[in-house]
C-alpha cells in the first residue's frame, strides 16, 4: 500500500504528456500518438464495470499470417490492415464494422522470400484526409481516406533486394517519413521523407554512414555497404523540438568478422547506426544525436524498439525523455533533447553485458557471451528476439509506469560468416532458445522508468504476449498466444477480465470514443513465422492456437 | 392473427419429432439428430431476451475457404472442421473454447482440382465414443472422440477421379454410411457402409445401377459408367423404419445428350438413380424405394439436398414423411416409408416446369427452357444453385413451420456435349445467372409444408443465405452473406437481434445447454468459389466481405 501510494504521488507531480501530442477520443496514430504512449484519457470503461467488457462486432481480414496491425480510427471511421503485405486496408464505420472500402493491392508472388519475419503489416498512419501504408513490394502509397482510391505511390526501395516495408511512416507536419526491412539481406538502412500531398521526396538520410561522413570509419573496410541498420520499426516526433526518433536494426550480417573484430574488443567498429536510438530534425532529416545501446552487436539485438516520449522527473526535475526497452534486454531513459543517458538498467535477466558505463554510454560485455567464429556462447541472456521485441509497450501517465510485453528466452549462439548474395539471408542462423530463469518465456510487466525497476509482472509459460493499452480508466489491456484478450488493474497487475479471441495476439490494442461509447479493439492473428525460429519453443507456440485473422471490437452492454 | 393461431393449433396437432429421435440437450449428428430437423428443445434463450445475446468466446479455424461446418456438441465437447479438407478437426472445451485436440491431416497438394466447388468440409458425425470425418483424399477416418487419434481410415475412393468427401457420414446403428461428390467428374456414385468399430466395409450401393440391374437400361449405351448421381450431401436415418434416406446428384455429363435424347422428350432415359430420393435399408444398403425429383436433369438440379424427417398431418392423419426443398425449385413431401409422393410445390419462382403430376411424379416440362445443343435456354428459374443449395433446412414442430434458405436466381444456360478426360470436369459451363422475378438474390423464409405455402420470407439483395436451426425458445437462427448472424422470431420472422461476425456465414447455427446454460454456435466464413461461378453477383458476393474462418459462440449475460 506504501507503495502505491507514492506511486500516486509520482503520478500526481508527473506532468501528463506533452500537451501538442494529447490524444482525442480517436487513435490517430500507431502509438496512439506521436509519443507513442499508447495511453487514452478514456475511462468509462474502468476498473469496476471492464468484468462486463463484451464483443460488439469482429472483421475478419481475410488473411492469416502474423498480424500486427494496430488500427487507427479518424472521426467515425476505423482503419485497419491485414497480413501479407498488407493484404487489405480496410476502412469501416467504426460503430457496426460495416466496411466503406477496402484497399487490397497486388501483393507479388513469391514476395515471402524477401521477408525476414513475415508477409505481416502494421497497419496505416493517417493525416489531413490522407492514409498512408507501407507495403512490403517497396512502395509507400497515399490514400484518399474516403475513399481508398490512390492518391500518389512512391517507390521507397527495390523489394528484391530483400527490403520490404512492414511498418506505418511517421508523420511530421507536411511530412511522411518511413523506412524500410533488410538487416537480414545486408541491406543499408535509410529514412527518406515525403511531402503529404505530393508524393515528392523532402530528403532521404543513410542509417550506415558513407565515406567521409563520420561515422563510416566505424566499419571495417567496405562492410558499411551491407552494414543493415535498416528502420523497420515505429518511428516517434516530438513537434515541440521537431525531432523525430527512430530505433535502427542490428548490423549486418549478424557474425561480427566482416564489420571487425570478431570479439568484444572491436575497438572503433561499433558499426554506426546500427542498433542506435536516432533523433532527427524533421525538415532536413539531420541527425541530431544517436546512442548506440549495441555497439559492434552481434547477437541481433536489433536496435528497433519504439521510442516513448514522456516527461519524467528525473534527479526531481521534469525532464524530456524517450524511453526504450531495448531487444538487448536494458531499458534506456535518454534526455530527448540532447540525447545524453540518464539511465540503463536491465528489464530482464541479462548476463551478456554486466552493466552500462554511464560515463560512455557502452555496455560493460561478458566477453564469454558473445558469439565467435567457431565459438558457441552458451546460455546468453537474453536470446535474440530480446527482452522485448516489436510489440509496443505503453506509458501511463496516472501510474508513471511503464507496461512490458517482455520475453524471458536465453540462447545458445555461434558466431558465422555468412557470403553475401542479394535477395537472401545475410546471415547463417544457430542460435538454440530456451526459457530464461524463472522457467517462464515471457511476462507482461509493469516497470517504473525513474526508479529503474519492476513493479510487477505476470509470468507466462509461454512466448510473445501482445503488444499493451493503458487507459485512465486505471486498466492495461493486452493479448497473449493462447488467444486470450485481458484486461489488468493497471497498479497491480491482477486480471479483471479475459476474453477468448481463439488465436494468438501479438497486436497492440487501441481505445477509441464515438457517441459517449467507449470501444476497445485488437487484431487477433498468430504470428506464423517466429516460431520457426524457436524449435520445440516454436512448436509449443504452434499448438497453443491456429492461425487467424479478426479485429475484435469490444463494448460495454448499452443498459 | 387467426392464421397465427391456426399453425398453433396445427403444432400442438402434430407430434414432435420421433421420440428415438429426440435432441439431448447437446448436438450430436450433424442435423441436430439424425432426422435433421436441426429444432431444438432448449429455450433459455427466447423472444425475449435474445437482444442480449453476446459472443462468449470465439476460435479461429485456421483457414480461409469456404466454412461450411456444423459444430457437434457431446458431453463438454464441441467438435469443429475447418475448410481445407479439413485441415483440422478441434475438440474444444464447449464451456470456453479451450482446445482439447486437433487432428490434422495432410491435405495432398492440388487436391483443388479435384472439387467442383471448394476445399470445404461440413463437419463430423459422432457415435460410441468415436468422431468420424470425410476427407478431400477420399478417406473416411474414425477417430478417438477423448484423444483425437485415428483408430481406423479406409478409402472410399480414389480422389484423383474428381471424388472427394467432404460431407459428415450418417450414423445408423452399428455401421457408418458415407458416399463422396463427383458429379462434376463423371464419377459413378455410390454409398458404402462401415462398421464403426472395425471400419470394416458392411455393404456398397451403387447409385447408378449396373448392367442387369434395374434402372440400368435408364441410361443410353455406356453413359451410366459416368453416370454421376453422386451422394455428397447429408443423409437421414429413422431408426424405427430402420432406413436411410439420402439424396443424389445430378448426372453426369450435365449435358443430356450423352445419356438420352438431348429434348424433354427423354422417354425411357431417365438416368436412374440421378437427382432422386434414395430409401435404404440400413443393414443391407438395399434400394427399398426411390422417387427422382428431376428426371433426365440437364440443369444441374442436383438431387442432393438433406431429407428432413417429420411426423406430419397429411390428410387428416399423422403421416411419417420426409421434407425436401429440391435444388429443381419444388418443395416435395413424400411418405417416408412408401416413397409415394404427397405434394410437390414450388418455393421459389419456377418455369422449368409448370407442375408436378401427382400420379406418375414426372414433373410437367417446359420444353422450351430444357438447355440443348446449339440451344439456349433463356430465363430459366430457378438457376443452377437451385431454390436452395447445400445450406440446411430447419423443421420446427412448435410452428409447423420449415425455415429455407432460398435462393431467387433464374438463368441462360446452353446444353453441352463435354469429352470425358479423368479427374477433370465432366461439364461445359455456359450458364449465365440473374436476379429471379422481384429483383432480391435470395430470401430466408417460412414455409407450411402441409398446405405447401409460404407463410412469411426476408427478401436479401444478395445471394446464398446461410442454413437454419429453430428452437423452442420461438426462434429461428441464420446468417448471411455480409457476415450478420440473426435471430428472428419464428412466427413471423422480425428481426430480433443480430450481430457482425466480419465475413460471410453459410453454415447452419446449433445450440446446446451446459451447466444449466444455453449457447448458440456458428462458424463464420464467406463462400470462396461459388462466387467464381456467378459473373457480377459473384463480384457482390465477393465484395459483401473479406474471407473468414472463426466459430463464434454465443450466450446470455450471467447476471
Amino acid at each position: 500500500m506504501k507503495r502505491l501510494a507514492a506511486l500516486s504521488l509520482v503520478a500526481s507531480i508527473l506532468s501528463l504528456a506533452p500537451a501538442a501530442l494529447a490524444q482525442t477520443t480517436g487513435w490517430s496514430a500507431y502509438g496512439g500518438d506521436t509519443a507513442n504512449t499508447r495511453y487514452s484519457p478514456l475511462a468509462r470503461i474502468g476498473t469496476t464495470n471492464v468484468a462486463q467488457l463484451r464483443v460488439a462486432w469482429v472483421l475478419s481480414l481475410g488473411s492469416l499470417r502474423s498480424q500486427e496491425s494496430t488500427p487507427l480510427v479518424v472521426g467515425d471511421t476505423l482503419y485497419v490492415t491485414s497480413s501479407h503485405g498488407p493484404k487489405h486496408v480496410f476502412a469501416l464505420d467504426a460503430r457496426t464494422g460495416v466496411v466503406r472500402w477496402r484497399y487490397s493491392p497486388e501483393v507479388p508472388a513469391g514476395i515471402e522470400q524477401f521477408t525476414c519475419c513475415d508477409v505481416h503489416n502494421r497497419g496505416v498512419s493517417y493525416a489531413n484526409g490522407k492514409v498512408f501504408v507501407g507495403r512490403l513490394d517497396g512502395h509507400l502509397v497515399a490514400l484518399d481516406a474516403k475513399t481508398g482510391k490512390e492518391a500518389w505511390k512512391a517507390q521507397v526501395v527495390d523489394y528484391t533486394q530483400g527490403s520490404v516495408l512492414n511498418s506505418p511512416p511517421t508523420i511530421a507536419k507536411n511530412l511522411v517519413v518511413t523506412g524500410f526491412a533488410g538487416g537480414e539481406f545486408g541491406a543499408r538502412g535509410y529514412l527518406v521523407a515525403y511531402d503529404q500531398d505530393s508524393g515528392k521526396e523532402a530528403w532521404r538520410t543513410w542509417t550506415v554512414p558513407g565515406p567521409g561522413e563520420p561515422g563510416n570509419d566505424s566499419w571495417k573496410g567496405d562492410s558499411w555497404k551491407l552494414g543493415g541498420a535498416t528502420v523497420w520499426g515505429i518511428g516517434s516526433y516530438d513537434p515541440k523540438l521537431n525531432l523525430i526518433y527512430y530505433g535502427t536494426s542490428n548490423p549486418s550480417p549478424w557474425g561480427g568478422i566482416a564489420r571487425g573484430p570478431d570479439s568484444s574488443q572491436y575497438g572503433p567498429f561499433t558499426n554506426l547506426y546500427s542498433s542506435t536510438t536516432l533523433a532527427l530534425d524533421a525538415d532536413t532529416g539531420r541527425i541530431v544525436w544517436h546512442y548506440q545501446s549495441t555497439p559492434h552487436d552481434a547477437w541481433d539485438y536489433d536496435g528497433v524498439n519504439e521510442l516513448v516520449l514522456a516527461d519524467l522527473p528525473v534527479g526531481g526535475q521534469t525532464t524530456p525523455v524517450a524511453l526504450k526497452a531495448d531487444r538487448n534486454g536494458f531499458f534506456y531513459v535518454i534526455h530527448r533533447q540532447t540525447g545524453k543517458l540518464l539511465s540503463a538498467k536491465p528489464f530482464v535477466p541479462i548476463n551478456w553485458a554486466k552493466d552500462v558505463d554511464m560515463a560512455t554510454g557502452r555496455p560493460v560485455e561478458v566477453p564469454e557471451k558473445r558469439p565467435k567464429l567457431n565459438y558457441r556462447a552458451t546460455d546468453v541472456c537474453p536470446h535474440l528476439l530480446g527482452g522485448k521485441n516489436w510489440q509496443p509497450m505503453s506509458f501511463d501517465p496516472q501510474t508513471g509506469l511503464v507496461y512490458i510485453p517482455s520475453l524471458n528466452l536465453c540462447m545458445d549462439m555461434s558466431g558465422s560468416e555468412p557470403q553475401y548474395q542479394r535477395g537472401k539471408f545475410y546471415l547463417k542462423f544457430d542460435a538454440a532458445p530456451k526459457a530464461g530463469p524463472g522457467g517462464h518465456q515471457s511476462e507482461f510487466m509493469a516497470w517504473d522508468p525513474v526508479k529503474g525497476q519492476k513493479v510487477w509482472g505476470n509470468p507466462d509459460d509461454l512466448v510473445w504476449p501482445g503488444g499493451a493499452l493503458s487507459t485512465a480508466g486505471g486498466l492495461v489491456f493486452h493479448g497473449d498466444i493462447r488467444g486470450w484478450f485481458k484486461a489488468l488493474d493497471a497498479r497491480t497487475g491482477k486480471m479483471l477480465w479475459e476474453f477468448n479471441t481463439g488465436s494468438g495476439i501479438s497486436a497492440a490494442p487501441i481505445t477509441y470514443e464515438l457517441d459517449g461509447k467507449q470501444y476497445v479493439a485488437v487484431v487477433s492473428g498468430r504470428t506464423f513465422t517466429i516460431p520457426l525460429f524457436l524449435g520445440a519453443i516454436g512448436k509449443q507456440m504452434v499448438d497453443a492456437t491456429p492461425e487467424g485473422g479478426s479485429l475484435f471490437v469490444f463494448e460495454l452492454p448499452t443498459k
